[in-house]
């Protein structure tokens, strides 16, 4: 049973997630213009932004440095509680497993994601991490499919501009 | 087929695993010591230790701050490169897809772990990440089970300390 049939409405807390999805596309664009992979999440908490970031692979030499992980850990510490309960995850690419695997230590309750990634996504493309029954906690995942598109082409344009330049 | 049947012996640039899973080991001790979950990792690049840390999730307020997370961003920065190409991982315990997906993404060559992870492991275990033939790299997976006993006593002990203070 899909967990879009197990419960009537999107949870409670998270109330405008075209709004916070939006912040996390402006987070991708950041990164188009600092010439990373154009990525971008957020972090919320009852309507409040506890974390937001964007792709730093190249800017901080590290490979671990994806939107996703950068926003956790921000807001984390904005709150000195590694347990992230009650947050919702908002990114503009369908997070990969280490991504996922990073909102299940953290406890976030809900993910919603722009773009399906059909190379590393983990959200139920590939794997479906956030809401395998074996792990000590589940993370709802939720597709604002009007945004794939933006999200998408602009994935596309980095890539097709970086072929073109190297 | 397995990985140890497709070849005769381990990879010829880590040469002395056991040496590099006591630096793991005494990682762990120190998360142990500092009231961390006791987990070590070290990254190794032709016999040199380019980065090793332990779990301090509950120092840095960071739910991502996995040994092994924190040990392969200490590598990358030391190499001011994101690909860890022929590089090794050591980790006292299995890995979790959070940890094992990062290893993916960094394009490390091999992993050794001593104690497997029944609640996350994510090298064979739960998941098997690091051998999906799906994903754009393959990372090697060895177990070296002489050490397992140790590793995962270093675990056992410490929750049952923190069960019996709380």
């Amino acid at each position: 049973m899909s967990i879009f049939a197990r419960r009537k409405s999107p949870p409670a807390f998270d109330f405008l997630p075209s709004h916070f999805l939006r912040l996390a596309l402006a987070e991708a664009r950041d990164a188009f213009d600092e010439g990373e992979v154009p990525v971008g999440a957020v972090v919320v908490k009852e309507g409040r932004v506890l974390g937001r970031d964007h792709n730093r692979t190249k800017a901080l030499s590290d490979p671990t440095a994806h939107a996703e992980l950068l926003a956790i850990t921000a807001a984390a510490q904005a709150i000195e509680n590694g347990r992230l309960d009650g947050c919702v995850l908002y990114s503009t690419l369908e997070p990969c497993p280490m991504c996922a695997g990073a909102m299940v230590l953290a406890r976030i309750e809900a993910v919603y994601y722009a773009a399906p990634d059909h190379r590393y996504g983990a959200c139920g493309t590939l794997f479906d991490i956030p809401r395998d029954p074996r792990l000590a906690h589940r993370v709802e995942v939720y597709q604002l499919a009007e945004y794939a598109a933006e999200a998408g082409e602009l994935m596309e344009r980095f890539f097709r501009e970086r072929r073109e330049t190297t």
